[in-house]
């Protein structure tokens, strides 16, 4: 039989010991109120202050990059990542078979929470956010109108719309339920862009005018066009897997 | 000066090449439909599959292994994770310094989103869903009534309404905003501890008896109850690090 990975003691207590040692350096990042960007000690004052070897704490540091605490820039140091702790795909979508389901079913969480949200955005909304939310509408009508995959950009501006709501938690649960995005930009539907386009601008201008009621509206309806999209893709997508969708 | 971590070129080589290997996995994964608890090919057909040395497979399967794609169980075997691509704390909320004010901002998206499940809930919760939704609540019971942590216990349940909301996402999402709901079991507030008793129950009551008004206006209340632990919290913990308290 051909060896199996990690099967040995040894290797299942290296994997213990490299956990337990990141979890120490979590705790050291918590303790000295380290940042972002924030460089750590080198690896010889590390060894030193957790008392162990060179080789654990190498595999502890990997985890911690694995994990994106941690961040190599090569030949300066190691440093605490940005958006340290959070990781791509945070709920593991990329595993979900049924990605039609799937975007169903973030679908409905959108129509709760985005509507909502675009509203907070309208009444908190700083002044010196508003060029920027209207800077990224017309960098988003330009990738559009060239052809381009605008799902990047399109998921950008729902994350400063979040941004805008001045609820930490926001910018980073948006990323997560509009996941399904690409889903809707790469189905290249001319009439889906020509409303994407006006929607998209519509919200902007709302928010803008620190107009909850129609920016909560208009949200609703550009959320429900997307969703339109997803039942014809249900006709659509049948003969292609889709896994092949993300 | 020190040597600092992976500083060197082949560091950073081994680096890359490890990742890449740790996507083809991945696709091997998918390709294969590869499902949580299935076993993977051995180290040596791992090896010839995707043409790599042994080192490096290792050092991929470990990325995937801290990423909660894989799990190695000791002697038998690497296996596709529960829960795959899922990790615990996946916003990075254990390195936010202010956790009240994370709290107050999980809260405001607790009030937007836990009522609305909780009436998704009472409308499509199945028959044999509501034995163990009444289970739940009377274990919870015990464990306050016990003088126990019922933190973990607390999140188990409105999990589990997130699961007879029949939405595949929302039971992924709820343990994300109810992050900071052990801030309140640790509180021990006989008022607080009697009151969550008794929403609870008339929560689950409602759900199971498919009365959506009932159950959305029980949940409302729940988490209006917390919210005015918080308000209390602010001064009480002013003293202590805020980081003591996740």
């Amino acid at each position: 039989m051909a060896r199996e990975l990690f099967s040995t003691v040894q290797d299942q207590r290296d994997n213990v010991l490299s956990n337990r040692v990141a979890d120490q350096i979590n705790q050291l990042i918590l303790d000295r109120d380290l940042k972002a960007g924030d460089r750590l000690p080198n690896e010889y004052e590390l060894c030193e202050e957790l008392n162990v070897g060179r080789g654990t704490l190498r595999e502890a540091v990997k985890l911690l990059v694995a994990r994106n605490c941690l961040e190599i820039r090569r030949g300066i140091g190691t440093f605490v990542a940005e958006k340290t702790g959070q990781i791509e795909d945070p709920l593991g979508f990329n595993y979900v078979e049924d990605k039609v389901q799937l975007a169903k079913n973030l679908m409905e969480i959108r129509l709760r929470l985005e509507p909502w949200v675009a509203a907070l955005a309208a009444e908190r909304i700083q002044e010196e956010e508003k060029a920027e939310l209207i800077n990224l509408c017309n960098e988003l009508e330009n990738e559009i109108r060239n052809g381009r995959d605008h799902g990047p950009l399109d998921k950008k501006y729902h994350t400063y719309i979040a941004k805008c709501s001045h609820n930490s938690v926001m910018p980073e649960l948006i990323p997560i339920i509009t996941y399904s995005v690409d889903m809707f930009t790469k189905l290249r539907d001319p009439k889906l862009l020509a409303t994407t386009i006006q929607t998209h601008r519509a919200i902007a201008d709302a928010i803008c005018r620190n107009d909850t009621v129609s920016a909560e509206k208009c949200m609703r309806e550009h959320i429900l066009a997307n969703e339109d999209g997803l039942s014809q893709m249900d006709t659509l997508i049948a003969p292609i897997r889709r896994t092949d969708l993300q």
